[in-house]
């Protein structure tokens, strides 16, 4: 990532004024900028700095210093709103719309959250209660709940003037369209509004067909389907179809993002949610099976050494030279199954093209083979001094990268047509059978050629 | 990824109907799709079935076909389309944005996409080829040249007027004001449009501070401010400010998901952009050198191994069980890299707080060290009956899996602050030094105490 100058010179130029104390310029420069850069900012000040900075904005601009604040990462938030009176809280939230308002009284401590609630102008406490009744990371949850709706019988021209008289209304690129009780019937986009004649009736002019997600859909489902179907907002209905919120698109980027980085994160044995400041207890929770499974298979492969035994007791170079075959084996296993699980998750490897995958990888395999084996042989060679040493090394790295394309290749999709997480259940199969082999190989080769050393 | 029912239910029937013969129940099925489904179908067809449903599709319904094509891998489209005589391609073409239509284009063989363009109705094929002029991932040639926009004396009434009559016109969400040279001057909402008075000239109801791209943007910058600024869409302009063309949110949604994968990929010494398909060629001259510099550090650690030959020749267990003290290390070093690179990249890490990371990670090394290393102990006494065998091998996990979170945690974070890219650089770093660390004070520790064996 190239580092974002302007960002820089700002974070800069509030870093100076805060030296000298200079509240009014700092207000004014802060004032210039986007809510995401002023939270990008606050994210990089020294905790003391961010906190003085922070409230000189909050009493020069209470809502553009919400706004930063509900971009910013919630525990970092949290800190700046939690030693605050309840009322001022209160006061601070009705700034912003009840979604964000709803995430950051989420982080709140349970005490304070309910005295913020129960403080709040009536009408916005509600909204951000119901938001907060949903399950954390569902469509109902991160929804905003003014969303913009008429019946199908007013005509195009009073809903021009509907939405001309209409407050709170964050976006509207769509007109939803609900009958009598609010269940989603259709929806019109403005651009249509203004084409058709005034008396027209909303029925009319709606498309039925539409795609809407209810308040309980998994957040990751929602922003599967923003993504596949290019959908800049998604309509959020509740059990009996009723409409009840929106979500654009700039709200579920961050998922977006988090569902594309999953599977790899998973391949390294890592949790998908987790984060640089996830709790240690938590973070150790979620690592320590898959280390444990690798202390079992490292532990298998071990075995295989301890099989050689009287080999390695003869000729004590092959302990030090296994490690490297079995490590370039890892190493280009790894290589191959971030493709080809990635592949999988972006749907672009299917059954059908799998042999064509398979073929790309086994000659990626070959061609790696010949040439680092060759390399690993004249390094062995000129380390140990024995020509068939070097030999019997190349040859073992040869086959062991060809078996890490292949299975590496293939175990994802086989674990895919059984319906098996391939992110998840590859990477230990992988790294045994490439310790094991690359070990086997090397090892077994050598007992074979014992008489030349 | 839970497999999505119901596009398995439209796959299975389109097989079916394929079998049957039944082209005017299978046409009616797949018009019943949004182009996204279509893609998808297509994509898991075979060869053969892909071919005919794609040809029952164009004669029924070319434009969607046409737009299931844009939706579809480059190079699976390239094949239903190569065998056609250029009229009949230029005149499907024309059935798309200009965007989409360039994309399409450009994975044509060269002649054949020149005869094509020479085809095109000649409006078309300009729009087509000035995109194509631009540089291969810039906004240039990801946006829409179709932006509506009108100058800044136009009133909101004849602004109005303009959008109901305009024909081309994609999406239309803000209204970009121009100057007389067509130089981006500022925007207005369509519902600000909509809440002023018919006679109020643009010019005073336009935001002026807006974010805009310049055509040779970069689209990963593009995409970046999309996703920073919450934006649904961006402006492009020329060299000069003319404002030229138009990306919005679902055009980079994709660009989005690559930004947000990429440092992992690398991470595994993967190039960003490799696909299942890349061509093996290319594949391989983009992973070997990651594998030589590889093999070079695992020689390395090699060395160090053949530095303790004499221990290893007396105690030939310990060249079994050095493999699951670097194999842990190395595991545990992975997960704490890639979210410490991961949290980089999202800018949650930052000089400021790296040292809140470091204490996570080292609690997290500790815990893991005490868990995995008593275990190792136990495992390692069973198998080679010696209880002082085991404990150094429990000793040797525990520093090692601590020093591994820590080099895991602070190398990326220093090789960011000297500015080298830390996804790049960190793995073969972190590699080498587990490794070396974990052989070193394995058989340190098994020479010191070698008399207990």
């Amino acid at each position: 990532m190239p580092p974002l100058r302007r960002i820089e010179v700002v974070l800069d130029s509030v870093k100076r004024l805060q030296r000298i104390g200079a509240t009014a310029n700092l207000l004014n420069l802060l004032q210039k900028q986007h809510p995401a850069d002023i939270a990008e900012v606050l994210t990089d000040l020294s905790n003391g700095d961010r906190r003085s900075s922070f409230e000189v904005l909050l009493a020069g601009n209470a809502r553009l210093a919400m706004e930063a604040l509900s971009e910013i990462d919630p525990e970092v938030g949290e800190a700046l709103l939690v030693d605050r009176p309840p009322d001022e809280l209160a006061a601070l939230l009705t700034e912003l719309p009840s979604d964000d308002a709803a995430a950051l009284v989420d982080h709140l401590p349970d005490e304070l959250s309910a005295a913020v609630l129960e403080l709040m102008r009536w009408k916005d406490a509600v909204e951000v209660q119901h938001l907060l009744e949903y399950e954390d990371q569902t469509a109902g949850r991160i929804m905003n709940p003014n969303v913009f709706a008429l019946t199908e019988d007013v005509t195009a021209g009073e809903a021009i003037q509907a939405l001309q008289t209409s407050r709170e209304v964050e976006m509207v690129f769509y007109l939803y369209v609900v009958d009598a009780r609010r269940h989603l019937v259709g929806v019109v986009s403005l651009r249509r509004l203004l084409l058709v004649s005034q008396e027209t009736p909303l029925k009319r002019i709606m498309t039925v067909e539409m795609i809407s997600a209810r308040v309980d859909t998994d957040q990751e489902e929602v922003a599967r389907e923003v993504a596949n179907y290019n959908l800049l907002a998604i309509p959020v209905v509740d059990e009996s179809n009723k409409l009840v919120g929106l979500i654009t698109v700039d709200d579920v980027i961050d998922v977006i993002k988090d569902e594309a980085t999953e599977d790899i994160l998973r391949l390294a044995g890592v949790a998908a949610d987790e984060h640089v400041f996830t709790s240690p207890l938590e973070a150790w929770r979620k690592r320590l099976p898959w280390l444990g499974v690798n202390l079992v298979t490292a532990t298998l492969a071990a075995l295989v050494v301890q099989g050689f035994q009287a080999t390695v007791e003869e000729v004590v170079a092959l302990a030090a030279f296994m490690t490297v075959v079995a490590s370039m084996g890892g190493n280009a296993a790894t290589q191959t199954l971030t493709v080809i699980v990635r592949g999988i998750a972006l749907g672009e490897l299917t059954w059908g093209n799998s042999s064509r995958a398979l073929g790309k990888e086994a000659l990626v395999g070959l061609g790696n083979g010949l040439v680092l084996g060759s390399a690993g042989a004249l390094i062995a060679w000129v380390i140990v001094g024995n020509p068939y040493f070097g030999l019997i090394l190349g040859l073992a790295m040869l086959i062991n990268l060809l078996v890490a394309a292949v299975a590496a290749t293939l175990i994802p999709i086989a674990l895919r047509a059984i319906n098996v997480d391939p992110a998840l259940a590859s990477s230990v199969f992988i790294t045994t059978l490439t310790d094991v082999f690359g070990f086997f190989a090397f090892l077994g080769l050598a007992t074979f050629f014992l008489q030349y050393f």
